[in-house]
């Protein structure tokens, strides 16, 4: 894992996947070279996982390697950001087995078609603690019209792409089997945990249609909490117009405070974001040309934090470590 | 470390060092906006250190982070390309004490006026392992004007800047102190292994004057040995002409087998390259400049693999672990 091992191990599993990239120079450059299209800029963003931390140790090395990939796209997706390459550093544990990184590699290739994204370079260093994997994606967007957190107003609509909770649950399966479930909605599950679906077809299309928006990582309740405050606003959110799946809604049948659990379960990897009621028709076209399911689930005020509201209409109560420290 | 804890860490140690870089966003969004400035490309680069691997758990955090930039920046500067901005990834041990995170702050934020560049995102998570940090460094060329490792030509001559050795042998004294040295020396070299001078003046001004350019990091030889292959041809190398600094000197009178360990110990950070002889005069006026020592250490040839001569011109001989497995 160092000196002419590295070398070794870089060229056969991670410059072939700089392959079609003139300006990686096959990782063999201690740099890589990248000009935006014209009229673009470049976005940029960056994520860190640790074994036993961000993925389980037995997790299969190609879905660490994708949603490492996919988390970080994700981030792009949110910002109307068209994903083009990424740097990747990777510390390896030092008794790591060649078929892991193989795997590994083999995980990133599979995505870097499925997205069109390429490596463009980084770095591999050996570690006597954890995995430890460190991802940089770049993406593009028109002009400098990125869609940031901040620009929600009163009045707007707050909406998300796909089903909600589907991660945490699928987590959820991965300690404890849930009864209700068929075989065939807990791998689904446990897909949307291990391999997220970033938007990146529905992000570019929100530009200059959506006000904020972001990326559904933390919960959905504590990542719209950050819009209220970079926005400066406050928003109310619909439980019941919240999407779950149909595997979602399988388990809150039985189960009706799993519901609750959804909005605050992390690994979503949707887009939530808001929109001026004047543009809600253009971003409904753009979504079924990208082919996104989008929710209207609440709305934008004057104030701040975010409140949830139940079926009756009145705000859930915020227990301990309820939805409370997000301010109301 | 996690949740609102690193929302809180983020704002207070690293969202300070956005300061005046708009769209950085002050860290509060997941992405930042690039774009470099008219007629110019990015130059992306990607380096990960290990605590106890890279670096000794009891070094200072301030050092630490200064030294993780740098060597980024020495790879940039290698390239030709000028510093703009970096991506920090930060995998802190759980029981990390907030004054360790402030003095790894500090120490980016003093570079951070030194070398022009500036924070543009990243993210922070907690380890059960040792620190680990990964940084991703963006600079610019004019046009697409990138040093590479391949363009040395048969005839060229090789040159490097500054001295060799006093990073390994820095790194030796905080091991064993050598009892030839002054508490200067000493504190030079320890200096050295630790706070690396990228040199990012001398760099940029190689452009259109050096054949082929690297970084040394791994050992001058090891290093050359990249410019040999991707370039296909061999060097040859005047140990007698390496320039080693007054302390290395030091070291060398009383142990001449030091001058040959110079040659192989890592962290340098100075630029190899290489340079036609019809540009010798314009890059020693570039050098001169840019404050910067230069010295001519050999020529290219056809052929493969990095020849060291000794001071009667012939080659050394390779024993175990010695020269010989960089090809000859």
């Amino acid at each position: 894992m160092s000196g002419q091992g590295e070398f070794a191990l870089i060229a056969r599993h991670f410059a072939p996947l700089t392959k079609g990239v003139p300006l990686a120079f096959g990782l063999t450059d201690d740099a890589a070279m990248l000009k935006p299209r014209k009229g673009q800029a470049l976005v940029v963003t960056a994520d860190a996982i640790v074994e036993g931390v961000h993925y389980l140790p037995d997790d299969p090395p190609e879905t660490i390697a994708r949603k490492l990939l996919r988390v970080n796209l994700s981030d792009l997706a949110a910002k109307g950001a068209t994903p083009r390459a990424y740097l990747l550093t990777a510390a390896f544990p030092r008794d790591v087995k060649e078929p892991w990184i193989a795997a590994f590699a083999r995980g990133l290739k599979q995505d870097q078609a499925h997205f069109g994204v390429h490596l463009l370079g980084g770095d591999t260093v050996a570690t006597p603690g954890p995995a430890t994997f460190s991802l940089t994606a770049i993406g593009e967007v028109p002009g400098a019209r990125m869609l940031r957190r901040s620009g929600a107003r009163p009045g707007d609509l707050v909406c998300v792409s796909g089903t909600i909770g589907d991660g945490g649950f699928g987590l959820a399966e991965l300690r404890q089997p849930h009864p209700d479930l068929t075989d065939a909605q807990r791998r689904f599950l446990i897909a949307r945990y291990r391999i997220p679906q970033p938007r990146t077809r529905l992000g570019p299309s929100l530009l200059g249609l959506a006000s904020a928006a972001l990326d559904v990582s933390d919960g959905l309740i504590q990542d719209l909490g950050h819009i209220a405050r970079q926005s400066g606003v406050g928003l109310s959110i619909d439980a019941a117009a919240v999407p779950l799946s149909p595997a979602g809604l399988a388990i809150a049948r039985g189960d009706p405070p799993a519901r609750l659990r959804a909005l605050s379960a992390g690994d979503d990897y949707e887009i939530a974001f808001t929109v001026p009621k004047a543009r809600l028709k253009a971003m409904e076209a753009a979504a079924a040309k990208a082919r996104i399911r989008v929710s209207v689930i609440g709305r934008v005020m004057k104030g701040q934090g975010v409140t949830v509201l139940g079926p009756d209409g009145t705000p859930f109560e915020a227990g301990p470590g309820g939805f409370d420290h997000f301010g109301r």
